[in-house]
């Protein structure tokens, strides 16, 4: 955990409690053929990860007075999205990695075909959970949760990024190209996490930039701590395989920047992210806390 | 297209035309590392499939008058998950298929990576198409129809009859199983499709249980006839591997039934989902002829 503060080191720890209890209300076992597909979501969905976008969602929402049930469940859908693409990343055909979070992968603990149907049915989730009037009595608000959490999703969000990670395997990228392909990959949902937030809130759009400004700088700050840790980091502390982007040829932020300058970096972004925050007061102490938190972890 | 009237053959030469030209404008190809992911999703979304789904959510909302415009874009959503699922389900890891609508599927024509991520790029913008405020001015609609969808997607829904398609392999699937597996597997989106055209008339849910009896038994028919067809079709003009499941040693209605039994149980449907209609007049003819249709499609 880092040089994480205490409050933040709380708070991390609620919304761990917090995102399993949902996913297991969620994912109820059903008593007939859908068994284990039930059981595959679960075991990918329940007892891992830091849980960090969820926790933006709830730390940008708590600005605008959301009710926590709200924002509990905005960050559960956006959590089902994350946990979908872990499943399809690490099948056979793209990642092809055994082990995630300390578990084997889905595909490892049941079969292929079970492990693309989890993805798929925690996608199709992810949509149920926003559009259902429990998560916002107002429609709009609704709508426009599914609106911007599809758009992170789809090709012009997380599952394009993750196209061009492919193909930055076969091509030389340079730093604009790979900046591009993690804006995509990771920072499109970690910024839909704290888009979520404000529309929850009732932000009109054009309120939104200081903290569109955030949610980037963080995102990609984030981005470049994976590097290092991927460089720095401990197998059986992260859970999972290390070093694989060098393996296979692909550029990243640190083999493009070296060790010192992508950590000066991403620094700078935290700095900026927290410039960010300027016109808000004590009650963003927990997104500030949040944007440190990212050059400190240490899984 | 054997026997169809004059008037659902325009119709469906109409909306195959309109979802060719939606598909076309929703993926045109970025000139970036992700033009093969858009290349992946146009093979499998342009000229190819019957269009059933758009097709029922046109002739659904026309009984309320909606406009043409948003029950297009409600079906090119539908279809998108149609066509994602196609994707999926083509993937060596389940059906392993090679040939579909008389091309390479998607994993064939490109690799498997691509394929995976192109289904789940079809199936985030589903949501996207729906909950975009051109789908209809109405936010409770949008998310109304992003509920259903979602629902019929998902794990209790399309997702999860895939599932048990694939445990039909391993256990002894009787009549109702058969019934259970189908009203998830195909049905659900084809009711989906129905509701979508009866959400965007802002029928309320009491208003419109004619409508899902209605789809109800039309999926149903559907599959059975897909059955028969399955049995005595012709693979070069269905375009895609027969017999699958005779060879899986899957129970199928047609296993369970025998052809006879089977053809006069889809019979009784379509005479069922007729019925359903009689509160309508002849605006609800197309789809009584799409009822009608399910019998004599020889593709």
């Amino acid at each position: 955990m880092g040089e994480a503060s205490m409050s933040l080191k709380a708070a991390l720890a609620d919304v761990s409690d917090e995102v399993d209890r949902r996913f297991d209300a969620l994912l109820e076992v059903p008593d007939d053929p859908r068994a284990d597909l039930y059981r595959a979501m679960r075991h990918a969905a329940i007892g891992g990860g830091k849980r960090l976008r969820p926790l933006l969602t709830h730390a940008t929402a708590r600005l605008f007075g959301v009710d926590r049930d709200c924002s509990g469940r905005a960050g559960l859908a956006i959590e089902c999205i994350h946990v979908y693409s872990l499943i399809h990343d690490d099948l056979p055909a793209m990642d092809n990695d055994d082990m995630r979070r300390g578990k084997p992968t889905v595909h490892k603990a049941f079969d292929e075909a079970t492990a693309i149907l989890a993805g798929d049915c925690l996608h199709a989730l992810a949509f149920e959970v926003l559009s259902d009037p429990a998560t916002h009595a107002d429609p709009f608000v609704r709508a426009e949760l599914v609106l911007d959490l599809a758009r992170a999703a789809g090709p012009s969000g997380m599952a394009g990024g993750q196209m061009m990670d492919i193909e930055a395997e076969r091509s030389n990228f340079d730093l604009l190209a790979v900046t591009r392909l993690q804006a995509l990959k990771t920072g499109a949902l970690i910024a839909s996490a704290v888009e979520a937030g404000a529309i929850l809130g009732k932000v009109p759009p054009e309120g939104r930039t200081s903290l569109r400004g955030y949610a980037r700088d963080v995102g990609l700050a984030f981005q470049i701590a994976d590097d290092l840790l991927d460089h720095e980091g401990d197998e059986a502390k992260m859970g999972k395989r290390l070093h694989k982007d060098a393996d296979a040829g692909k550029e990243t932020f640190l083999s493009l920047l070296g060790v010192d300058r992508a950590r000066e970096q991403a620094r700078m972004l935290v700095d900026q992210a927290l410039t960010h925050l300027h016109s808000y007061g004590a009650e963003a102490d927990l997104l500030r806390d949040i944007a440190r938190f990212t050059l400190e972890r240490d899984r």
